[in-house]
């Protein structure tokens, strides 16, 4: 039996995994790794942690479990996989199925054929052409040798001060090494927002969260000029004039496909300026497939392409494309929902499906949104505060979408929202989940059925939700008559340890029934009941309508979900 | 308008939960919560974690998340709702509707007239009339007072050692408290394994853990006799005539439903001693409702009723029959997959949906099983253990159970394959599960998605997996022809560390191929290839097979898996 040949460009995340998937398929094929960097199989999303001084030791974002480098002689050894280092790709020839390489030490080039390729050649950052963009101090944090550099900072403790360029998922990872090293950061974000897989709010508290750790943090400003002494860089100009004096800057906006070397061979690239593919990774050349973050994969819920470039789809996208290159087409990668997740600090921040602004683009007009704020378990076991977005389509009532973030077990939360718009269930679905639960690990009702509760409310009519930001909108009315009455349901303990201080009443829950000639005669009146999350909120909204106010809301996620200053 | 007059039974769990959504549905109707006990929304699950001193003070299980007690003030306070506590119900009349209470304090009687009851009696403990159970230091842990008098013995220091009858979740939970409380602790079981909703082997896995805390652990074994001095215990006297010397007993074999109340009333009871109830939660008198531990519930993956005396299960009961005792039959509670999880010391171990056990019981005989072990997370981040076993029905391909133990983040794993149960997907979907991921939370391709591609492997016939059990029982062979080969795919220096000892063979992955002739000749000779968690044994399996050899296995979850006693 010929022996197929298949050469996979690029050996980090998806194409280390696709030759070794392709290994496991076909023990007899010859497979090459051509991978352009010195290292193989990097874990680069552990970076951060590396730059943060979380670990010693680098070969641990290369290793095995059982702690085994994977450098060539590894893929050799144990997989029977030619993976050759520090060789560029220089161009495709798909007519004549071959390969010219360059070796990046003597410049040597040589062509090698294949049957099959496989295309991982993954993303590069975004690097906008900004005065003084070239001077030493500037980095990305995108590869291991930018790892091993800003680690080297960090250990040589010569950086005081940095900047970061970017305020999305790199950039806020970056932030935290950077500050648990005691290095003084600023981060510098061009939208009016960090994270912008989450909705302003949510990604408000999350900014909240990382100020006070004393960083400092600029929305709606960019950097027009990098500012240098003798080739390096001692400060940051932004748009505004303000200056940002620092040792250090990482450009953290973003990454854009590496589609340059398909481009040249003439496959299709998509819109986005992602390798096109199917849903089997193949390209528009059926004997090329291409995975990670090199190509542009289908949102399943929107149906529309977009660009993830995220380990763990590089990951399920390169197992398809070892598997499909040997074994005719027999696996799948349908797409993506785009769920991701990053620790920042105490807090954790997790997104899957349509944030409310992309499910808007998508034209999902119709929604219900829901913010919670619950602890994760009882008092007894240690509960962490959990801030929730749940987004539900309101023609079939399906989960689209759901945002986390606060201290408590956020990671669990946007798992099980995750495979429930997978499952594509519906609110009456999730009200009676069944997960597992004991005190050490949840509340008795979770907080995500709790919110599925909320949302199931809200649809049926029996809530009328406001949120904060409407909220504060209200507020500035000119005229008093204009601005709502605001009704705080907590105690008078809680409410001299923390209250909004924006003019609002405070009546407990408990004392409401007997206190109904202190509100607004007026019954058309809109009054906001809110309490710390909102559920004696709720439970007063409830009392006011059947006493026949007639135009009450519930403030979701109560004080807890306030992403203003408070007055205390 | 009439005022609607609703009793609920009951003031725990399902019975609070009730009262407070029929308040919520109903602003005008008269709301009673008859409840035998003095304490009103008792965390019950909590129990434990008082008896086991993580925190002292008692009000924490029963107040709400800003620490106000729920009791008869609160309750007419905040929520209008007339609890009355200490009061047992005597008799229900059903024609009349009314109900018969009766005092605690003096015994007086009083008829309370309804225009819907809700039955919410909760569950007792199984009591067997073993001689001496009357004997002072033998309890339960299923009401505050329980919780009180373990407490109170802890306190004392006066229990040096206890035995605790039964190894469930309430008994493997008492067992924590007690032992993490200084008290010599010994468990007895009369099943072969701790925890029956897990597979004999996950089981075991618990039990070697348990075991490593010096808990005594004695399984196949019931209790014969309680012996005492003066009416106090002093021993408990085993069915094989093992003494165990102890000053306190925990009966902790299970609970049946309270359901003599509803069964004296004339209402239908299940099969299993439960109340029956439709998907309404309405009893067999359209005007009475039940929900919690005293009813039986449907197992949404058999299709047949079960006892499923759980908290969660049991408030979002209580939800939905306190919504259709007032507002008509608008929700439903359609049924369990029975998940469940506890901690016991470092481990957690929970399960959703069917055991292999419980599956075949249910008439599933064609399944596929994988056990799968591996790191929830990256070495880098701390990465903890995780065993699990995932269970599919081979005719539609999908998932039916899930187990998952170890010291790992149990709880992700089984509250997202609980989510997956429940959207009803299948191999097919979960293979591709894009779920968040960053190295702080899961591996990029997480532990879950993991044993689904195994599963896939296994299914299309690329892996042929074995069970330790399987191993173990074939390496008892009297003649060492039937004796299977064990080829140990990992390093020389892991094998000094930690290895089986059963005559196993070890050829590292990375040297198989030079040493292929140090294999059996006969290539029927059936082979079993295994490393720490059986992913280089999978490898080498598939080496293996591409060179002739027809009887090849992978022992599945490695020694990671392993539950008996090794070498090393």
């Amino acid at each position: 039996m010929k022996q197929k040949k298949l050469i996979v460009i690029g050996g980090s995340a998806a194409g280390a995994k696709a030759a070794a998937r392709a290994r496991r398929i076909d023990q007899n094929a010859e497979i090459t790794i051509i991978q352009k960097d010195p290292d193989l199989s990097m874990a680069s999303c552990g970076y951060p942690y590396y730059v943060g001084d979380l670990f010693d030791d680098r070969n641990m974002l290369l290793c095995t479990p059982t702690g085994v480098v994977r450098d060539s002689d590894f893929f050799l050894k144990t997989k029977d996989i030619n993976a050759r280092t520090e060789v560029a790709v220089a161009e495709i020839d798909k007519v004549n199925h071959t390969v010219t390489c360059q070796d990046a030490n003597n410049g040597e080039t040589e062509i090698l054929a294949y049957d099959k390729l496989i295309i991982a050649t993954g993303a590069k950052p975004k690097m906008p052409p900004i005065p003084g963009i070239g001077l030493d101090g500037i980095s990305t944090l995108l590869s291991m040798r930018d790892a091993d550099y800003l680690r080297s900072l960090v250990d040589e403790k010569k950086v005081k001060k940095a900047v970061i360029v970017g305020g999305g998922l790199i950039g806020i990872e970056t932030c935290e090494a950077l500050q648990l090293a005691g290095v003084e950061v600023t981060i510098v974000e061009c939208l009016p927002q960090l994270l912008s897989f989450l909705d302003w709010k949510m990604a408000k508290l999350v900014e909240n969260h990382i100020k006070s750790k004393s960083v400092n943090i600029i929305l709606d400003n960019g950097v027009s000029e990098f500012v240098g002494e003798d080739g390096k860089l001692t400060s940051v100009k932004l748009g505004d004039g303000t200056q940002l004096p620092c040792e250090l800057a990482v450009m953290a906006i973003g990454v854009a496909p590496n589609s340059k070397l398909a481009a040249d061979a003439g496959l299709e690239i998509g819109t986005l300026g992602g390798i096109a593919v199917n849903h089997k990774m193949q390209t528009s050349d059926p004997d090329i497939y291409a995975a990670g973050d090199c190509v542009e994969i289908k949102n399943l819920l929107s149906d529309k392409n977009v660009l993830a470039p995220f380990g763990d789809l590089a990951n399920l996208q390169g197992r398809v494309a070892g598997e499909n290159a040997l074994n005719g087409n027999n696996a799948s990668f349908p797409g993506t929902i785009q769920s991701g997740i990053c620790k920042i600090f105490e807090f954790s921040a997790g997104a899957t499906g349509f944030s409310e602004q992309t499910a808007r683009l998508a034209g999902f007009t119709d929604i219900e949104t829901v913010i919670n704020a619950s602890p994760d378990k009882p008092g007894f076991m240690g509960a962490k505060l959990l801030v929730s977005k749940m987004l539900v389509n309101k023609k079939d009532q399906r989960l689209i979408g759901y945002q986390c973030v606060g201290p408590g077990d956020v990671s669990k939360q946007v798992a099980v929202a995750a495979m429930a718009i997978q499952g594509k269930q519906t609110v009456d679905d999730l009200v009676n989940s069944d997960l597992p639960y004991a005190p050490p690990f949840s509340l008795a009702i979770d907080h995500f059925i709790a919110s599925a509760h909320i949302m199931q409310n809200k649809l049926c009519g029996r809530m009328i939700g406001i949120s904060a930001e409407e909220v504060e909108g209200k507020l500035k009315a000119q005229n008093s008559d204009d601005k709502p009455f605001l009704l705080d349901a907590r105690s008078p303990v809680e409410f001299e340890e923390m209250r909004l201080g924006v003019g609002e009443k405070l009546i407990p829950l408990g004392a409401l029934r007997g206190r109904l000639d202190e509100l607004p005669a007026d019954k058309e009146k809109e009054i906001i009941c809110y309490c710390k999350i909102s559920l004696r909120g709720y439970e007063t909204a409830l009392i006011l309508n059947a006493n026949g106010w007639k135009n009450v809301k519930v403030m979701e996620g109560g004080i807890m979900a306030w992403p203003y200053a408070r007055e205390k």
